[in-house]
């Protein structure tokens, strides 16, 4: 059986991602696809404009068969953990063949030939990236600047390919299928259509300029042409539902009120807090009245705006750096399907057969696992899920759809 | 030298606090008047509609001579621990000769009277109280019943007495004068005008009724008389600036997220929560949306709104039972001036004589006492003060009035 693997936050499920699907499949028909996808919260250490459910059902609608949550702990987290939890959960579910993933370059053995440096770290490389750290570069920018003095002359142009964002994920997801040693082919698509930063909204729109057209209170019936038609139809629904859009902006409170009440010590011990960050940190807490004021206050040439959000999601969720540390080196310790298609459960039960951690379907089932491994490490990924998949809820605008623990009554979307 | 103390909240400072000022002059003419005044949160467990500052000048402008800050942890307390801690900083003043008090009865001798069997609590009464605890009542419903039966049938009308409000507190102040073995006469005034839960307003209207006018956006223009005319302009002034009226459903989704990432165990070391709340209040956040409704599922014949909302918000600032009980032992630790007139200047002088913990009137001396003893018992107390006027202000309508640490930088007011 050829099994396609796709990594996606869907956030909203829009016509780029329907293209990777057909392009992939256009390629080599598959059985079937797998989606590991971002649950509530998503890289950028942001709420997803709408919940999973909702996401899951477009993503079913679009062409996936089988729908896994990504843990938290891997979903908001920087590029290098991000892919590599998610090909983790990939290679435990045990059913891929293959990888595909849209980058903004395509070419496929440009992107192996630098995963493999960064891979290898050859020792010259490794000098230069310690050298361009030392200068304040974050690390991304280190890891460019490192390269490209690293590489021949005629080479130097690849470089290029990391100042994109999804060549960047694609280079760590070839990087995880490598260091794994995991038996999957990549596709690699060339994204068409707009640029992933890009916030003005056109046929093949980004879904950064979906969320700000939707946030800014655009008229939905322009929007709905960057959508497609079932897509479309579930978010107005969740719109009118009162269960998006969800607006970051809506932690502005619980994050301020939150950090005013830590100590320097307790925000030292946030998972990506070093440096001492923590101090900068403390201060723009106790003299910014805005999440704004305070995301500008912290921000720095080392520390850019994505690591923030994702430092102020630690910090309201009180993750710690030895909790990560644990869960890093424990690896995952479920499945949680989120929705299937009839294709998506014949592969489901494969899965079940191959998989060495527990598969989870069934919201009362998860519940079980839960209670019965809470405060020992299986359970610490979940107990992360949970919280933020409650604190999640507490967003939306519509007070009725604020109720927690819906982790435990779900049963996974079919179609 | 013969001066007064006052204990209030002023909030805001109205018709009836000024009546109470000008009664007991009339009684006496004093020397001067001194108020401890709770700060920026109130015994019920909420945000006061405008900062201490504010307060400060109005209760200047209305012939207190100095105003010294309740700490939170006695001024967001129950009645007992509100009274106690307000007496001991009274009696740490070491200059007040006189108390006095609004009450609705006026009639001193039966409070007194009251106040003298609550102290002694004879073996009879204490039955009483316990067994109308264990039939689920709350402490003042158990109390009221049992010095009701307890009494003989001629006195039983006292009993009357403790359904309203400022005579428990008034009760509570004779006691602490009683058992600190105080000497301080106290005066008792009676109340005029509306009850203290009136929300209708009136040319004496109660406080509640000014706030509830404010908060519902009533026509600033109608509330005008309720207040003294400074006190309005002065409120007029804190609208303008954004920072009043303070609305407690601000605090709606940080004290619904701070719950939701709390565990039962963490939860039941809150202050206040006994005998199972933690499970109550755990299955409230999971299943709440909104404030009210948490309020409302939590509430229980033993566990009234009040109580509840100062649960929530010792949860908010992280209060445990170990460190209140710690802070109880080692009583007041410093005294904070808020402001005062010429006369209070003169008080102020013979208080710092008097004094055996420091005093404070400048922000600067206040931060280096913060500064070298947090983490250490003498400090704890003044953290707690810290953290709840940071938190306080980012409740502010204005995100430029929402900065911390103004306890550091603000001057008493003086006129």
């Amino acid at each position: 059986m050829q099994v396609l693997a796709i990594i996606a936050e869907y956030n909203p499920f829009h016509h780029g991602h329907r293209y990777l699907i057909e392009a992939a499949q256009k390629k080599q028909n598959f059985d079937g696809i797998i989606c590991v996808m971002s649950p509530d919260f998503v890289q950028r250490g942001e709420a997803a404009l709408c919940s999973k459910w909702a996401r899951t059902q477009m993503a079913l609608r679009g062409g996936v068969d089988l729908l896994i949550a990504l843990p938290f702990v891997y979903a908001v987290r920087s590029a290098y953990y991000f892919a590599r939890g998610a090909m983790e959960i990939i290679a435990q579910c045990g059913v891929a063949s293959h990888l595909a993933f849209g980058s903004e370059s395509g070419d496929l053995k440009q992107l192996q030939y630098l995963a493999q440096i960064i891979t290898e770290e050859p020792e010259k490389y490794k000098e230069l990236i310690k050298k361009h750290l030392t200068q304040g570069l974050s690390f991304p920018a280190a890891r460019a600047r490192a390269l490209h003095n690293y590489l021949k002359s005629g080479d130097k142009e690849m470089v290029s390919l990391l100042e994109e964002p999804n060549n960047i994920l694609a280079l760590e997801y070839l990087r995880a299928i490598y260091e794994l040693g995991l038996p999957i082919q990549a596709i690699s698509i060339k994204r068409k259509g707009s640029g992933y930063h890009d916030s003005k909204l056109s046929q093949v729109s980004s879904a950064t300029a979906i969320r700000h057209a939707l946030l800014n209170s655009m008229p939905l019936d322009r929007i709905a042409p960057s959508l497609p038609q079932y897509s479309w139809e579930i978010l107005k629904r969740e719109i009118a539902l009162g269960q998006a859009p969800i607006n970051s902006a809506l932690l502005e409170t619980a994050i301020l009120s939150r950090l005013r009440t830590m100590s320097r010590q307790e925000i030292k011990q946030i998972y990506e807090v070093s440096e001492g960050l923590e101090n900068r940190i403390y201060e723009a807490a106790h003299s910014c009245g805005t999440l704004e004021g305070l995301r500008q206050y912290i921000k720095s040439r080392r520390y850019n705006m994505t690591r923030i959000n994702r430092i102020l999601l630690y910090a309201l969720l009180g993750i710690t750096q030895s909790m990560i540390a644990e869960l890093d080196q424990q690896g995952p310790s479920y499945i949680h399907v989120l929705g299937f298609s009839p294709r998506g459960r014949i592969i489901l039960q494969q899965m079940k057969n191959r998989c060495r951690i527990p598969v989870f379907s069934r919201g009362k089932d998860l519940k079980r696992f839960y209670e019965e491994n809470r405060g020992y490490p299986p359970g610490d990924m979940l107990e992360v899920d949970i919280k933020a998949a409650d604190i999640y809820r507490l967003f939306m605008p519509n007070p009725q759809a604020r109720a927690g623990g819906r982790e435990f009554t779900t049963s996974p979307f079919r179609i």
